[in-house]
């Protein structure tokens, strides 16, 4: 387990509402800037290359998530991304924040692969497919 | 149907991303402000009044959306709010939103109620009971 | 002053931070949300609709807030809007937001018109300089 | 200058807008990041552990920003931070955000010091005063 991929995340003051924990809508952002970084640590290019340079859309068709435990500022959460599902024309993520080794969200997200001109759902070329085959992993191994 | 709760929400350039959509991460967003807004105008308190007021918390434990069609700026969002769950210290959400008729996205949301100084699940007072339950509805019905 | 353009914001439980006031950073955000409004609530068409409809852009160079009084989800915050100067590829906003009648922010903002694709300084068709003409007021009056 | 403190700020497809450049009022945002990272990396607490554990609120009074260059994911945003003035019970700033050493905005701020309780203006402990003295520099320096 020690070669999953992990994003982390500097939470603000900003990022609390008046409870002093992080705001509930906060945490997808916070889960989509993983997967975002994810995409740009591993493949070399974020969510804006894709679109731009290689022309792939990603866009989301659900999202799930389960809150555990409050996030604070007072330690950096730390989110753990990896894929879970290829299809033909969609992939699933998992990504799992914590913070000082405690399970603080779980979250589930579905993109299909995109032609962003069409806005229709498409094929990845090859070279992602592999590209994501290498890091797939089940849920919860 | 015609007297289910709306909450209209302006869509704007802000909120989209270079695909000329609403960013994913704003979506859940704006369900939570629909779900606030639900009790500013049901029940006369947002949550920063049953917080600080009434002394109720209603941290989130989960959330589920599926998107079903972009929302962009041509037309207002209008949410769909309603309580779909009363249990002993739990309440759930349906929040649906539409554009110019066309569902976008539909959410499923559940918060525990606590005391927010110490943290832990409450049974909600008996107003707050009976105000949630004159608006519980089926899911899909 | 009785038909100065307002747009009227729901302040939020989320906006806030633990200080129970909303977060500095949310009212820049805000006071762009009532200037996209008094585009579109004026002229017909907000900040979406000029660049991709019109092809004008209104990228800002410069915005300036005061912070005067704290804002809450205790009263609605209405933001004063209008245009103070129209130059030659320019447009200088004022933007007061106030709570309660009292006065919580005074910002100024300059955009200057572009064309999206070149993203080069250009002058505004006259339609819409006319449209800013019939708003323009001096700051203070 | 090599010892300026710099905040890095990982620019997402989700900070952009339909430009395909960070949306403005994200911008603000990035520079408040800035300055509480500055206090966290330099002082060791951020805003939540200044106001939480040290009974110190620093309330914005003002902000003046200059957009310069638009910002992107094509690099990180590289955000210099330093003091530029210390009063009685105010505290200024500058931040200057740089991509790829072209400058992109510049930024100066100000905060008072307050008793959180009592939202009263109050002198910082001497402390925080010699902290900050040891990083205070003239802008343009």
């Amino acid at each position: 387990m020690t070669d999953t991929y992990t994003h982390e995340i500097r939470v603000t003051w900003g990022d609390c509402d008046p409870a002093q924990i992080v705001y509930t809508a906060r945490i997808p952002w916070f889960a989509l800037d993983a997967i975002n970084a994810w995409w740009q640590d591993t493949l070399g290019d974020g969510w804006f290359q894709m679109e731009l340079d290689r022309n792939i859309g990603t866009p989301f068709v659900s999202m799930a998530l389960d809150f555990l435990h409050p996030i604070t500022p007072r330690h950096r959460l730390i989110c753990e991304v990896y894929p879970t599902r290829l299809g033909q024309t969609s992939i699933s993520f998992a990504v799992n924040g914590r913070q000082d080794g405690v399970l603080c969200f779980e979250g589930r997200f579905t993109n299909v692969f995109v032609d962003p001109k069409a806005f229709k759902k498409t094929i990845p070329p090859e070279d992602i497919r592999s590209h994501v085959q290498k890091y797939l992993r089940a849920e919860g191994t």
